[in-house]
């Protein structure tokens, strides 16, 4: 269980608390706010605050007085265009706020999108809880033998669950020594009394890299849809892909004409090289066409392949 | 008259439409939102949208999952605290959005600030209002003699006088001519249909830079104080600051426990290099001084000798 | 004459300063360091310093000990890769420095891009040079029918000829007015012993859009990259873009095959949507298409034809 | 040992490239260029790169044609000035890149800085070494009774050695256990042919917060300079501080009057609060003061009376 009760009473207390506001709202991600999207074994993701919605993007788009315009219609094709012609600023005046729980190893991929607001839960101050990522069987994969940072065959029944077994035992294993260090338990108690215990700065290395950690992390809806574009692809890991999953469904919540532009012009499209332009053009033309000749490596070919189903 | 009739009922009619939101609020921000506070003599700044308040920088600092604590007073000094050792991050989980009219010489200023988001009105696609900056005579001063990027003492009636009238004039006349060059007015007529008039992005060059332009801008909490503790300040150009005052009394509405500690740790405080630290030990223990002695150059002796009331 | 002779030699004196060093060198780049490559009627763009090359890109994609590799093969296949990909950070281990002159309306199209580092001449500090730009004649035209942010056709010879003697006559006046608000002229001599002036930062705001202005601007590569995707771009102003293109010829001297890989992927490529794919892949087969029945607008359909030589 | 032979020699091999340029450079620096300073037991840092030196900061800052000016003195006064008023964007336009390793849950406290450029070792990718940080028994200590995240008293010899006992089995038996997951040893040997292993991005959940990694980090004198403030300072984690330590030596050898600059207003300054400067006043005047009536905490008073030696 990701939180606790004392947690989801604090919550359901927040979303009680109803004010009035002249500001936009989107009534979908209200409908959301505060309520935790369990994410992995032990993680969650959920929607702290945010600011404006698809109106707002036409609004700073034309510097307008009033809001977008009168007509969806009109809102929708300004946005379309927005996003066709990667006019990402009008994007930046929406703002989102995320409460997020999630293992330390995923949370270090994560942290390498620089544009975001973010203060993380401190194990320099604080204990950490004994929580920690403990893969399912079917999502256990041995490497790819063709991508090098990849995942390829499931393993076996078998060979899973010796997987499972040596991560949650070295996972309780120093958590246990964790305590140990600290001469303290979870709950704040002290152990040993003739023990002095280490400092929670020092203590913390000893923990493994599943164990789950948590932040406030705050970015706008550019950069949040270009986090999306890189995660929520398939060649991102598996652990990190279900949170950006999660937070598809939220834009969907929140910007739906934002949303169904990315999906067409980001999620699904690609881009192609001015060399393989010149081969889709023969291809159209229904010439004949040789990879080689036209400059392209063995493996660009086969992703055009795959991509435009060329046989 | 910065705003007209029609944007005032654009204007109008947002503040009239109200919603219910479990987000947190700010009434007295609410009370002013989307109104326009004029500032020169045509500019403006409105508050357009805004995320989170005084309790939003407690809950992020905390990662918490219900609100910052039950008692204000904690809030408070948590707040100071933060503000004191400048643990900058929870500040940055606050968001404002404002529309603010300016000079053009202004907003190059301004835009110095890279940590923004902006979408300008853009003058390559619609043409741009006849309206000019042209500052009153109390507003006129001659170039400092002792700093060589400030104002000096004011100027005569008639020297006044004088530069107001060739401001306007040499204004009124590059609005005529850009009128001409695109061959239609500012009401979207065509002036000679004999003539093709030349590209907005081009005729745009021969505006003055104290004609008006406009602007959505976006900035977390942290990056506006920063923002504004460097243009509330005296030594800013005093066209740039009347923006930042007004923008501080916004921030007061925002976040209360926030303005105050800005006001007493930034604003109102200062900083002391080692070597001043040395000479006000000094001072403290009734000892004799000399600055050359200590290191100090003429200049900032004389700034020190203000700060702190040194005779 | 954008660069006068004391300024030269300014020039020629940093270039005959050789020094040793064992950072990586670009020898290419080295030969144009510091010199101005004139842009526009009195503008230029001249590289001040840079750090990196293309191997400083592999090596960091690869955090090695050493240098990329042995192999100029194999670096030349990771940066097609790192490019094809948008594995965007190694690109930004490399950093360039540029001292540009440039008419302030481009400086404020340009001042957007916020990624960069900006020292800009202050005419809070100093007064301005008497140098604005005039067009060429070729290069004015006409607002455009289709595109409203861009040109169309050519004015006739004498329609020209009025713009730019409108442009030449009002910079010349609000100058002159400049120096006689500043009561001193371009060489610093006072104008009337018996005048007060007005402070540098007013008097400025008299001058015109198309007056010159510089600065020192420090980006890096991966930054620049995106930069000159839009601004050397068939859509980006005429005046901006040969600023643009000046650099692409820079970024060959400097990084080649960084600069190859752009010129594939980035310039001569292209994106398309979902829906788009979806009617290519028919194309390909052979099949008939209506793009009102794949769900293009008639904007996208024109678009798409015109970049695939779709009949 | 910190690099294995192979590695100095690809150093060595890099440092003897000797290339002649004509850009600035800084001949402190170019001796100590590429070769590993050993900080903590595993960990070092590189400087791989660097832009620019102390005359580059007076260069932009006057966006000159030639170089600073001809004497160093006034060269000297202006990076004071600049330091001392917070005029920052001159110190961006030097930039330096180091290679840098370190234990993970020091690099999770590093990478919040988040204005510098990184590649980071992929362990998607890659195998992690078999390094772990073990602290040295006197930076063993207790959690500070007085500071919530800091270190205290030392700890006895025999719980230090009990400490250093729990971290190095725990490490040493989770990195066996990530060769086990992974079916392979650090010398890329398969151990069992009779099993898949898992994926490289997944085994590494499996090792400890105090396994090495490295990176290359880029970052500008401006922002490298606010780094050291806040890592250099004795609040800081001691496994950080050495890091920033040996970063500030290399910044004096690099920029020698910045650093001293530096030195003076930041490492060696304060900030004081508007209530601090009343009550520094009254103490200059040999008035009588109360901290409770000039409105300060007791813990604000606390930290003046020892920056200030006050009784």
């Amino acid at each position: 269980m990701a939180v606790n009760k004392d947690q989801l009473e604090e919550i359901e207390s927040l979303r009680s608390e109803i004010s009035q506001t002249s500001r936009v709202t989107a009534p979908e991600l209200e409908s959301i706010l505060y309520k935790p999207i369990e994410v992995l074994d032990h993680g969650f993701i959920r929607v702290i605050d945010y600011m404006g919605d698809d109106t707002s993007i036409v609004q700073s788009a034309r510097v307008s007085y009033g809001k977008g315009t009168k007509q969806i219609s009109n809102d929708k094709g300004l946005i379309k265009y927005l996003m066709r012609h990667r006019h990402s600023t009008p994007f930046e005046m929406c703002e989102i706020k995320f409460h997020i729980k999630l293992p330390i190893f995923i949370a270090r991929q994560w942290i390498r999108h620089r544009t975001a607001n973010v203060n993380e839960y401190s194990a320099r101050y604080s204990i950490l809880d004994k929580e920690f990522y403990i893969p399912s069987p079917e999502n256990l994969a041995a490497q790819s033998a063709t991508n090098n940072q990849g995942r390829g065959d499931a393993l076996t029944t078998e060979e899973a669950s010796n997987v499972i077994d040596i991560l949650r035992r070295d996972a309780e294993q120093t958590y246990s020594n964790y305590e140990t260090l600290l001469n303290e338990n979870s709950s704040g108690e002290t152990i040993d009394d003739n023990k002095a215990g280490i400092a929670r700065e020092l203590a913390r290395m000893n923990l493994t890299l599943n164990t789950y950690t948590q932040w406030y992390w705050k970015i706008d809806l550019n950069n949040l849809l270009h986090f999306l574009a890189l995660r929520a692809d398939g060649h991102a890991q598996y652990e990190i892909r279900v949170y950006a999953d999660a937070m598809l469904d939220i834009v969907r919540k929140w910007v739906p004409l934002t949303y169904a532009a990315f999906e067409d012009y980001r999620v699904g499209g690609t881009e192609v090289s001015a060399k393989e332009i010149n081969l889709i053009k023969k291809l159209i033309k229904g010439e004949k066409v040789s990879f080689e000749e036209e400059g392209l490596s063995k493996r660009e070919w086969a992703e055009l392949q795959r991509k435009f189903d060329i046989k």
